[in-house]
């Protein structure tokens, strides 16, 4: 043997045992289909790296794969391998938020539907100061109704008087735009765009400012109970739609969610009872359509923001249990949610926390805590250390763990207990904690053995409906990352999802069957588009 | 004790797990003047945060600590915090390219002492395409003096006629800016600008065609014999400056690599006695001004770059060994430098390089390989896949590693091994592997128990001349480092030199001297600008 010969064999050694903790490179048994499949997909995305992706687009300065997600959504939708992901059974949707879940221009097609939805301005709107003014929508009780109401955009409008929204649209002063005006206008105020991201909002903190405030905008329109039964309806048709079997959203929680169709406020039981006739609605639906596996179900993370008190989260852990018991297959765990450099660190809740255990022994429930942790650019500041805390507390997965990298004794503890993270590669890119997905720490996570499941987070903020744009974005940044690593994270939400054993099983078995279809479907791809294969 | 009295003490020891592998938190016997200094620097950093960072600046949209380096300069030189770490004792200087050490201005200035150096340019100037074409320079022999010459902004202007230096600048346009211009038009060409690195360059592979293209423009000035030696002379007076007491900076070898007085090319051994001669009147220099220990001497790593071929490779590894066998003070080490991402990898070059210990031992040398590896955003591309044959061929440190954290594998036996990475922060963020400091792997290294050493690159053409600029980037975008951490890591930046290790020890026994007066300089400081202290 030559110097050369052993010296590669060495390497070869070398390669495994680096790529050892790798989910996929500990798949022993590829099946022929996921073997071929996998070399299709590798092929179509290096000829499309240099096809699709070296070609000069005249609003897009620099594409490439992987890219600014915002700018470079147009050129994604074009390549095969989005057409070919979309077809990709996804497994369970484990970090999102329901109010998050749906396209804003669906959102807005909704609330024209209801006289009592309302929206009102600070000033009377013009070309000048529209794109800093946002909308504030409201349903109202119809004694409140407006007996006669000026257009936002008329030059006599009273600040801050309410309009019916069909009002408000039809009116739009045509400078503006009309009623196509006015939907940019909001969905402007609901979304961020590429400028916003990349240009006037380009840091963590700048954009976290605009990202909470289209959840202020819309929180209104999504709570309101006549809407929210077709949103949620919404949400898991058009993630069963994109290959995505259960749901596990967060909903924050606070004593007065839901804004029934009276324009009274009532606890946010309403929104149990709303989201547990949806599923069996859906399920019923799918099972109609002979599509029944499709659709496993859903449930909630019950979540609070870290700006309440440690009483208030009392009241939160309380109702949360009282919840649970009242539906005992809805409520997954309890998370708290909210910009975690600016707002209060687990430790702050620690007393309260600790509790919890106890509390739910008492009431004989099993609420596991799931944190969001570590969803910082932070190096040993408070956010970066709720990492600490969300595993000392026994959490069951980690929201975004995006800062977990830094740590090697907490990635050696979620390997040893199964810690899952959720990782939502499209939102840490818009909110500024990677300039592109070439920077992610995904891999890192990845080569280190730590189980991941793809997340969309807020997609109708971000406009990465669905879970096929995060998959793509991870796919096209790594030639490491294959299908075989994209089927074992899909895999690795279902496993990690809070569903109870047999579910999972079943959940799992189904999805081998979808991918079995899918690997059929991807070979067939690779016969039309790689003729020489 | 109460629960959460528990819960703290579980928590500060997953804490102190987790940072036990940082060099910082090695440190078992922190002096009282370090405990000090070092909290001194952290309120410091925490108020100009707060002051400095957050204030308005008209043509800097986003300040924060930390930021994009070409646009934040101008922040970051007016602080308290740079001011101090311009006085740190900052060791050795492990990874820096010769031919991109001084300051522009000051090549220029060089440049323009000798007649023979002359210049042009593609065609004549205009303040249309004055930004797109690069000046050429070259010194010619005497008989190829042009008998007359326009200046390059003549519109009679014969393109590619050569042009004494002095003609060109005294003769350049006003509408061109006159000499200022011609300066400033120099300028541009040998370093990179914001709006280059974070405009129309804003990925790595645009940037680096910029990058490159600087070293085509400065070759034949750093390539002249007199210039030479000034500039060498320059790069470690400037150095010792910024507190450095020994470089080891790379050489790109090429077969012909300088140009003598009289405008003919001769062999590198000619540079070798240059920097020899320089290396000793430096020190006695030194010795002069009564500041010996500032100084302990500089050594060459012998590089060639990665688009040679085997049969090349194999010349410059014998010509490394003649140069080691006549200046074996002076070759520190071999190494292959170019973008990683577009030229060979080490594997394309394994046969030959397996071969150079056996070539070694028959010349009875030994020159440790120190390669570039892994200076790439790629996972599992050909230029991350060069770490595993840097560490499979023994190399002593690794140059970047900026791919290195994705390797589980490597980074063990990093520790093991004791291989040192020589981390170019500035670098790193305006060739565009990362996006700011704040996104940068660095943490994730230290954490991990990885030795560094801080290092400047290319200063002429980033701007950040010395190392106190990375030193400032580093510590601003953590909380977790601080003055224990840059001390930690200048120091290793002397342990891992290729100094004999008598040296090392006396490098290290100056460095502590220098250190204990740097606290105390800085507990000063502090109870000047901190007076509750």
């Amino acid at each position: 043997m030559t110097a050369l010969e052993q010296y590669k064999i060495q390497r070869e050694e070398l390669i495994k045992l680096d790529r050892s903790l790798r989910r996929d490179h500990q798949v022993t048994s590829l099946s022929a289909a996921e073997a071929e499949a996998d070399q299709i997909i590798r092929k179509i995305r290096a000829a499309e790296a240099t096809s699709i992706w070296s070609l000069d687009y005249p609003s897009i300065p620099h594409p490439f794969p992987g890219m600014e997600f915002l700018t470079g959504r147009e050129i994604i939708v074009k390549t095969k391998l989005f057409e070919i992901l979309s077809r990709m059974p996804k497994g369970a949707l484990l970090h999102a938020h329901l109010d998050g879940m749906v396209n804003v221009s669906i959102l807005l097609k909704l609330a024209l539907k209801y006289p009592s939805i309302h929206v009102r301005a600070p000033k009377s709107l013009t070309t000048q100061n529209i794109d800093a003014v946002a909308p504030e929508f409201l349903p109202l009780p119809k004694n409140e109704y407006p007996k006669s109401a000026l257009g936002l955009t008329e030059t006599s409008y009273q600040p801050n008087s309410w309009v019916p929204i069909q009002v408000a649209r039809e009116q739009f002063h045509p400078d503006l735009g009309g009623p196509q005006g006015f939907d940019r206008w909001v969905t402007r105020a609901l979304t961020i765009n590429p400028s916003e991201a990349y240009g006037t909002h380009n840091t963590s903190v700048k954009i976290w400012k605009k990202f909470g405030s289209t959840f202020l905008v819309g929180g209104n329109l999504t709570r309101y109970a006549p809407i929210l039964e077709d949103y949620i309806k919404e949400f898991f048709h058009s993630s069963i739609e994109d290959g995505i079997s259960y749901v596990e959203p967060r909903v924050n929680f606070m004593s007065k969610t839901v804004i029934m169709a009276d324009g009274t406020r009532v606890h946010h039981r309403e929104l149990m009872v709303i989201y547990d006739r949806v599923i069996r609605e859906v399920k019923e639906e799918m099972k109609r359509r002979g599509r029944e596996g499709e659709f496993i179900g859903a449930r909630i993370i019950y979540s609070t923001v870290r700006f309440c008190d440690n009483k208030e989260l009392e009241w939160y852990l309380q109702d949360c249990i009282a919840l649970k018991k009242e539906f005992p297959h809805l409520i997954a765990g309890f998370d708290l949610v909210g910009h975690e450099d600016e707002l209060y660190p687990l430790i702050y809740y620690a007393e309260t926390l600790l509790r919890f255990p106890a509390m739910q022994k008492e009431a004989g429930v099993e609420i596991p805590f799931i944190f969001h942790a570590g969803e910082t650019l932070g190096d040993g500041t408070v956010a970066d250390m709720n990492l600490y805390d969300a595993i000392l507390m026994g959490t069951k997965r980690i929201g975004h763990g995006f800062s977990l990298v830094k740590h090697p004794e907490l990635l050696k503890i979620c390997k040893e207990r199964d810690i899952a993270v959720e990782v939502c590669p499209i939102s840490n890119e818009i909110l500024r904690l990677t300039s592109s997905m070439l920077t992610h720490p995904l891999p890192i996570l990845l080569n280190h053995g730590i189980h991941v499941a793809l997340c969309s987070d807020d997609p109708s903020v971000f406009g990465n409906m669905g879970l096929t744009f995060d998959y793509f974005q991870v796919l096209v940044a790594s030639e490491q990352t294959g299908l075989i690593q994209l089927g074992e994270m899909a895999k690795d939400s279902i496993k990690y999802s809070t569903l109870e054993a047999h579910l999972r099983e079943e959940a799992l078995g189904l999805w081998q069957k979808q991918w079995h279809k899918f690997l059929e479907y991807v070979i067939a791809v690779g016969k039309e588009a790689l003729p020489s294969n």
